[in-house]
């Protein structure tokens, strides 16, 4: 039976580009706090007082970057839940080591031209897709491996 | 001290549904997607302009399925989390492989009801309930096993 | 090359603190749930019409508790995700316990001021900022360690 070893440099690289998107996402959440003080509207009362702000829920540039966020929430745990199932089915090291740099690089890009710097379409549609097929690719995998287990 | 082993059919059984349901979630955006292009609204200046339809935050059929999405991010990832830690405690397999199952079920059937045919309650509060019951269970189980590490 | 032992008591500790916050968060969908209904405020026509409720989306009660749980997916993925890498890098077990502590104390606490009993500000600041800057920690050792699987 195989086993996952942090000595395995397909291991590694798991860890490595899951933390560093972990720290992407709550990244978005510092980018969503400084667009909201930029343009001084928040979300509560509270927040709204304290900055001699307005309680506003439809800027278009908050929106934005919380459309960029939520988008990550879909599709990042995804990616480290089946990232790490994946590694079980003891893919060859250096084809999972290409997907999951092309994952990070993918949705690095994809807060880029969503929620920093808009970009005209279809830069957000490859942004978004390359690591959303790659995510489908992990899951078929691990599906077809375990499939005995249903 | 126990430990976790691929040969475990349990951890084989969380892993495979664990799939399934990332698998899952991410057809969820794919269905957003859909049902996007067929009303023509969108979220996005770009996109609409592109597809020649129109910026609109509530229309009502995209709305729910955004409903159905988050309520997967609410719930999976706790499954993911739950249901890993779960198996730490040294579940007894054939127990452990019936509530993965029953909790893919009816998640699945949970988007089923609320995303793609809309059912008359109660369908969708026992499709949503089973699967929170069972994360609930798994949480206490494990919080009862660690208790000590306090 | 180190490995991740379940007799490592900041192992038991992440587990615990993991298993704490996935019931925190699943706990905020049933608060959701009685603020619905006390408000008699539902999201669906099928929930609406059951109860003898209306379709609302903008009630300022619900909506704060739907901030708070979005917050929690925002942050406490990030958290599992970045615990489980950080005890890969063979972190001081009293150290790391202390972490994951702090963590779960934030964030349960953030619940509370946001959702159940709102504190003036920077109550939440700090509830929201302290947890924020352990992930932010863990993210940035990960990172270090594995920083040669680039």
């Amino acid at each position: 039976m195989a086993s996952v070893s942090l000595s395995d440099p397909a291991v590694q690289s798991y860890i490595l580009y899951s933390g560093v998107l972990a720290l992407k996402v709550l990244g978005v959440a510092i980018l969503t706090s400084r667009v909201r003080y930029t343009k001084k509207v928040f979300a509560n009362e509270e927040d709204a007082k304290r900055t001699k702000s307005k309680v506003k829920h439809d800027d278009p540039d908050v929106e934005r970057v919380r459309r960029a966020h939520l988008n990550d929430l879909e599709n990042i745990p995804a990616f480290w839940i089946l990232g790490a199932l994946y590694l079980t089915t003891s893919p060859e090291a250096a084809w999972a080591t290409l997907l999951f740099r092309l994952y990070a690089a993918g949705r690095i890009l994809h807060t880029v031209v969503y929620a920093v710097t808009p970009l005209p379409q279809p830069a957000r549609a490859i942004a978004f897709g390359v690591p959303f097929m790659i995510t489908l690719y992990m899951g078929v995998k691990v599906i077809l491996h375990y499939f005995t287990a249903l």
